[in-house]
């Protein structure tokens, strides 16, 4: 083990504390001698809050298969259930289905069907504790909805790469809390679906209009938010896997579908219909972001951008004030620069007040992947644990720990999970195990016959999964669970099986 | 050939003019002697130009077969390929691909992909024609814009069942003019989608409130109209498929996706929001319609509506305004009705206005079919000639031309599909032929990008289709056509072929 990975083993085994050691040399922050990477304008109470969140979810899914190694070892033991059951419980916190434990002593472990089991049950306590895992976090991250209402914004709709790498955007890279105003699509790509995003501008349009939304978003704007993402270490292998790892391809691609959209709205609704947008890059391997910025008009454009990562090695020594301000005025200085990243006038006064508090939302992510994270993630790559498909659910956001396609019909977004089958076909198939996929829908309670039309979606999407891979199907290496949540009411991720429509939860 | 047949064929063929022929006892119409059935209310010069509509695109699809048939006994004569274009051109008025023809003497006619191709040409002239061939109807229309606007609906939206018989619903059964704030989705057994008209009804709903609905809307309602069909001949086998030919179930089956959606409409966007509801059931035998009357709350019911082959019979002798008088007032008392079809108050005066001039103008449709179908239908069952899905285009409107399934993606129609499918088999395949699939959608030339993701949609439809009839694909028992319309411009279905994105018209 190398110095680096053996005083972060330590640091993640409690051994000593993180003010104890001198973290390594990384890309954000080369401290000097008695020098510290402790920016002034970093939160680190939420700092701490988001790391004990990452480390209770995180636990939820290693365990599985250190537990179901030990089961394994042990399958010839006489009481092998109960003693199976026993460990389970203890390390996982959950029961097994019997039937896949009780025939283990003639035909072996279903370890597959086990894996997946255990995937889906991991990520129901993710669902059933969120409440109180999130709590520390929705009350202290940085980007509030009322900040959010301030900047004159009544919907946040953010369009990541389906990527697991950024399934962690919205409370850690951004800084938002987890909030009903703010929704996440994620396509392969960041190829996000004009048609449907269209349906969901207008859906809120009209809520606004009909004073359905927040109280005081009767006057605000729609934002979407594209965010393609790039790796400054592996920039030609671990950058976007749907554009090639070709990070100007993954930029003209995403601010192509922006222009799109905006010029779809204006001319169905009328000229200045079109929602407010913002691109957004990633760097997956630190998480610090580049944020592109509009124009008087909204124009965006690939070469003018703030980079955090850059923010933060400028202003690393300065105090909160002096920080601040060199934000701003970096913020201005490009908003004005020439050449091939020029625009035309200024961006509104409430978009210029987003993008600088999130520039400096995001310096403390910076110095939250060099406290736990070495200032570079380890796995830089994939290390997903299950695949979701459908809508995403704000009970779950962490990076690396599902890849999430957005969609309605297979039909429609066979790219996305094509694209997740082969990541999983590296990370999974190739050791021996399946592809967990849950799939997961939403209804409202408030609407007659939506629960059960919800059901039928995810069972639609489920047999197509089943028919479009039925190689994986057939060889008992595909694993479907489906989900639902109400918007309104406490049925949150609640499983559904096959043919009854009560949800049932193991 | 029987009388009744005879007399038929003798009108068809042009040898006796109706005026001599004393029709046959029919259900709408039993006249005594010296009796004709001529309702004061019926407009003659309008069932004459849609006589000559109907007769016109009939043609079109008719000689397809008997050309085929000579083009198969002369496929050995010397010099066939010029001869069959000369006699395809002559008959049909377009060209065969002569890939199709030149190795006939070898290998036989492909008369499956020639059947198929004659079918989509002669779609695609009724398409250029349809400006010249429906000005007559557009004209004289009695239900035209104008009037619909006028009791207060800026947009109907008209769910019938896919079946094949209902495709002449607007301008003949309805007899409604051709008009862009009418759209037609059909689905079997009219099981319309909720979540897709919610997200119809909230784009017209958007476009009202931003002025962008025709002038004089902005104080209109959204009007959704389900339609069930029965068979009054052969009520346990002609009813509709999808529900068993069982009336009981058809009829309640509607009006629940009637309630499902105003009462999802309500819940989502505040109480008042839902649109105005029509229940109307068609006699797919003879055209005459049942309207379920909505109570002061809009609330329907299966047992309170207004037959309309009644309403002829008993107004039949009267002048027209008795016969005006007669409709209004049976209205009124269907709407005070006491038992099982009693509501709570009357509707308000423009639905009132709306239902009473489409009672009125199906009796013309009524006498249509004494006048031309001998007061029923000869074919009271299935005949279509191709499927189409997608989106429904206005240029053909005629019944038992094509059957129709409403859809976005084969993933959320398959049972749409599948019912169409099966009625092909019947008709087509047990007869050697295979079954032509029009795949068509629409995008506006206003939204960049849109025409082409039309394409894509077309082609992922088409992949789709080839995937779940993949018995009928390898058998060389499927064609399909994709096309797309303009909803501003002039491209009106225009075929795309596979590969290019250009449009190519044979």
């Amino acid at each position: 083990m190398n110095t680096r990975k053996r005083q972060a083993a330590m640091l993640r085994a409690g051994v000593v504390s993180a003010a104890n050691v001198a973290l390594p040399p990384n890309p954000a922050c080369v401290a000097g001698p008695g020098q510290q990477c402790a920016h002034a304008l970093v939160d680190r109470e939420l700092n701490q809050r988001l790391y004990e969140y990452e480390q209770r979810v995180r636990e939820r899914f290693t365990r599985i298969l250190e537990t179901l190694k030990v089961l394994s070892s042990m399958r010839h033991q006489s009481d092998f259930v109960a003693k199976a059951q026993q460990l389970a419980s203890m390390q996982l916190g959950y029961a097994l289905p019997d039937h896949l434990l009780e025939d283990a002593w003639i035909a072996g472990l279903d370890l597959r069907a086990l894996h997946a089991y255990c995937t889906f049950q991991s990520f129901h306590a993710c669902v059933e504790n969120a409440e109180s895992d999130q709590q520390a976090l929705r009350e202290r991250s940085l980007l509030d909805p009322d900040f959010i209402r301030g900047c004159g914004f009544h919907t946040v709709d953010i369009s990541p790469c389906a990527d697991g790498r950024l399934q962690g955007l919205v409370p850690f890279i951004f800084r938002m809390a987890p909030n009903s105003a703010v929704t996440v699509k994620a396509y392969a790509g960041a190829l996000f679906d004009i048609e449907s995003d269209i349906a969901d501008w207008t859906h809120r349009e009209l809520l606004r209009l009909s004073d359905g939304l927040a109280p005081g978003s009767a006057e605000g704007n729609y934002l979407k938010i594209a965010v393609y993402h790039f790796s400054t270490s592996n920039p030609g292998h671990q950058g976007c896997a749907a554009h090639g790892s070709n990070d100007h391809q993954a930029t003209e691609a995403a601010l192509d579908r922006l222009k799109e959209l905006r010029s779809a709205i204006d001319n169905i609704y009328g000229f200045g219909a079109a929602p407010d947008c913002l691109l957004i890059g990633v760097d997956t391997d630190i998480d610090a972001i580049r944020v592109h910025l509009p124009d008087a008009q909204g124009h965006l454009n690939v070469h003018r951008f703030v980079d955090s990562s850059q923010l933060y090695r400028d202003t690393l020594n300065m105090d909160s004030a002096t920080a601040r301000q060199h934000i701003a005025s970096t913020v201005d200085q490009t908003q004005h620069m020439d050449g091939w990243g020029r625009g035309e006038g200024e961006m509104v006064a409430g978009m210029r007040e987003f993008v600088i508090h999130l520039l400096e939302a995001n310096l403390s992510q910076i110095e939250y992947v060099i406290q736990h994270h070495e200032g570079r993630y380890q796995v830089i790559g994939h290390n997903e644990r299950f695949i979701c498909v459908g809508e995403a659910m704000t009970e779950l956001q962490l990076r690396n720990k599902f890849y999430f396609a957005h969609l309605d019909t297979v039909e429609e977004g066979a790219n996305d999970m094509d694209v997740g089958i082969r990541i999983f076909t590296g990370l999974n198939i190739q050791h021996g195990l399946g592809v967990p996929v849950l799939i997961h829908f939403h209804y409202s309670s408030r609407v007659p016959g939506a629960r059960e039309r919800a059901i039928q979606r995810c069972q639609r999407v489920k047999n197509a999964l089943a028919s479009r891979y039925a190689h994986l199907q057939n060889n008992h290496q595909l694993f479907c669970q489906m989900a639902i949540s109400d918007v309104h009411g406490s049925e949150r991720g609640c499983f559904v099986e096959d043919v009854e429509s009560e949800c049932t939860v193991h």
